[in-house]
């Protein structure tokens, strides 16, 4: 469910055409389009939306002429750059825009220059099938400019032919780690420039929540709108994502002040319940707030089986302030690594208060760390009771001052939903504790 | 890069449109289309786009209309079910198939059921406010088929007023959770089977390599048509996937001799890297040849902080197998929980073949398990040197039988791509031991 209040259309409008049988069939996912729709809309061009489609050249050109029909200033494509014969893109939009397809040989030697660097990393490689490949990289639509490969191959802003109207296209390479880079040289380009030009620049802010339905966010946005807030300027959009809520809004310079209105009336109506009012995300904060205070973290998981590390370890730098963890799957592991008493998890179960706490403090003593996290829940399909149903998760983190939080959830969803949302309402916890919240032991 | 040989449309084609300006700007990541996109030409129906646009009523109508504008017979839409006046898919999709919006009291009821026992996890919610909001959703074309909400949004196929023509739509929500047991009901609808009659059953076969450049299978491909292995019937899709390589086949029941002489082929030039032939996963695979053989493995994890571990871990069932696993992220953890001798680390460094080896022997000792690997390098953006730079990973596993196999790997990409992969090398270096590999001690 989402909620967008804002209907108008921009003036400066694009489309985005994703090729590639392999992103069509999920077997890769595609973030180059929602990516690329977000530079798009920072620079106030509105998305008319993201095709995805094969690597028929039928369906190509077809989502180009659609686009175009739909009256954008702008087609970027990703994909189809490759060295295979089946991987098209630059000569359809060649077609596409009226231009010719030119060998380039400045981009064939500089191609040629690439895989004599990378030639090597591999064992039983045929130099010459790859360089035959390859040339058909250089070969591209006249009068279009050229977009330095990242990886081998080019990217091109391919202009209309002379008199013929139209979108710009701006083709570049379907790996992320090459689109990203040459779609910044990309948007300076001349060709570029004049297409989004009198595009507003629009901002985005971000505010976050955890621990109330997204459906009450509909109810609060007609309740701003009853206050008299003017929301006819903002583009609001709700999203709950592992387990929080996400209110992102976009608005031009005009809006600054209905966002700041709606902001406040958020944080009046909902204050206990945002965490983050300006965007940051709960691993930042938590991590911030342990290098501020020159503190330390370990975990110990068990349903979670290292995830939550795994998580407070993707930040870079984090080594500043994670020490370790434990992953206590089996009863076992538990007592040898964590130093949970055998006895207590006869009495109460492995899933409990009593042994989230064990946990806990047996990742700080064992880590020494100032704060840690203990996990242990029953994460499914299978091992779930009528008194401890898949879902439920008990929660504990414990603080070297002598400080708790002892917290269980039932939460929905599947193994993987329960196993990430744990880590969420962990983060979440671990914030508490940071911030010197806590029940005394 | 792909190579999709087969180039022919089937009879029935099918369009997916997703809705959701959350989708569009990113801010979730769209894994229905996808879905929905495997499920469909499982049932033979050739995908002629995934197109994402916003929650505008023009641009969703627009979608329809092009999909139609492309002879589809059906087009399935995510999202914009829910309960907000801005969740305007049904009206929609009616007003495009020419049927009236009519109230269905039965559904409305069944809503309201499901509302009732939703009531009360959350705090602070009007339920007035929340009831009025989910009514729309009980207001649908008239004649289309509803199919039950799974969460509080009911799914509909929609078929064309009488005598109009064009696609049936099957309109379903948007979360995921929802989605896919709708979708199992809605084509077993008459509407849907209608739309699709004659559609020929396809197969899909994975076939999964490990240790050779993608740009090969092109030169590979090309080789078995020169060989004579007619490929016209296949439709053959290679990708990168976390350092491995899946070539995907879809084929109907004409092209099932094309494929086994394909895979022969494969198998005859690239065995060595080719570790699984059914597509099975090296994590089914991992899992498996446990299970088989009564063992367990630990786990000893520095730069992955918890990455494999949580990998291992995502299985059902995988409590039978995994014992637990140490995160041991600074230099103290290394020595204070998995026994690492300090003066090892002094002499030869963290990211060293010593101290991966002197992880795995303590995690194993600590855990008691069968097999462990030990994972330290250097995941950046920090902390590289010209001696070991970032992607910089050393990676050994030992079991209890006193074999070994200790490596290292000098990884490309970002931070999150070197911890992704590494976890991909640990998979295959541990089936490797599991299988009677490695050196002994």
């Amino acid at each position: 469910m989402d909620v967008a209040v804002y209907t108008g259309k921009a003036d400066v409008r694009a489309g985005i055409l994703v090729t590639g049988t392999e992103v069509l069939t999920g077997i890769i996912t595609d973030r180059n389009g929602p990516w690329l729709s977000e530079r798009l809309r920072e620079l106030g061009v509105d998305v008319e939306g993201i095709l995805v489609v094969g690597d028929r050249p039928d369906d190509v050109l077809a989502g180009l002429r659609w686009f175009e029909s739909e009256g954008v200033q702008v087609v970027v494509t990703s994909g189809g750059l490759g060295p295979t014969a089946d991987d098209l893109t630059a000569e359809i939009v060649g077609r596409f825009r009226g231009r010719e397809m030119v060998l380039d040989p400045e981009l064939e030697q500089s191609i040629n220059a690439i895989l004599n660097r990378l030639r090597g990393r591999f064992r039983n490689v045929d130099p010459e099938a790859l360089a035959a490949a390859n040339r058909k990289q250089a070969v591209i639509p006249e009068g279009a400019a050229v977009l330095a490969p990242v990886g081998t191959a080019p990217g091109l802003v391919v202009p209309p032919a002379e008199g013929m109207g139209g979108p710009v296209v701006v083709v570049l390479p379907g790996p992320p780690s090459e689109l990203k880079p040459m779609w910044s040289v990309a948007v300076q380009t001349e060709a570029f420039g004049e297409a989004i030009a009198g595009a507003p620049v629009l901002r985005r802010e971000m505010l976050r929540m955890f621990g109330i339905p997204e459906a009450e966010i509909a109810v609060t946005l007609r309740a701003a709108a009853e206050a008299g807030i003017d929301l006819s300027e903002l583009e609001i959009t709700t999203c709950l994502r592992r387990g929080e809520i996400e209110v992102s809004t976009r608005f031009s310079p005009d809006g600054a002040d209905a966002y700041a209105a709606l902001k406040q009336f958020l944080l009046e109506r909902h204050g206990d319940d945002v965490f983050s009012p300006d965007g940051a995300t709960i691993d930042a904060m938590v991590a911030s707030a342990l290098v501020a205070g020159g503190w330390t973290v370990a975990t110990a998981e068990s349903c979670t089986g290292g995830m939550l590390a795994g998580r407070l370890t993707d930040l870079p730098g984090s080594s500043a302030y994670v020490l370790g963890g434990l992953v206590t799957y089996s009863n076992e592991a538990k007592s040898a690594v964590a130093d949970v008493p055998a006895a207590t998890i006869a009495s109460v179960g492995a899933v409990s208060a009593e042994v989230a706490e064990a946990l806990a403090d047996g990742a700080r003593a064992r880590l020494g760390s100032t704060f840690a996290v203990g996990i242990t829940g029953i994460a499914g399909p299978g091992g779930g009771t009528e008194e401890k149903p898949v879902g439920t998760v008990w929660f504990a983190v414990t603080s070297a001052d002598g400080r708790k939080l002892v917290r269980h959830t039932l939460m929905p969803g599947d193994r993987a939903a329960i196993r990430e949302r744990s880590t969420t309402v962990a983060m979440h916890l671990l914030a508490r504790i940071i911030a010197g919240d806590g029940e005394p032991r």
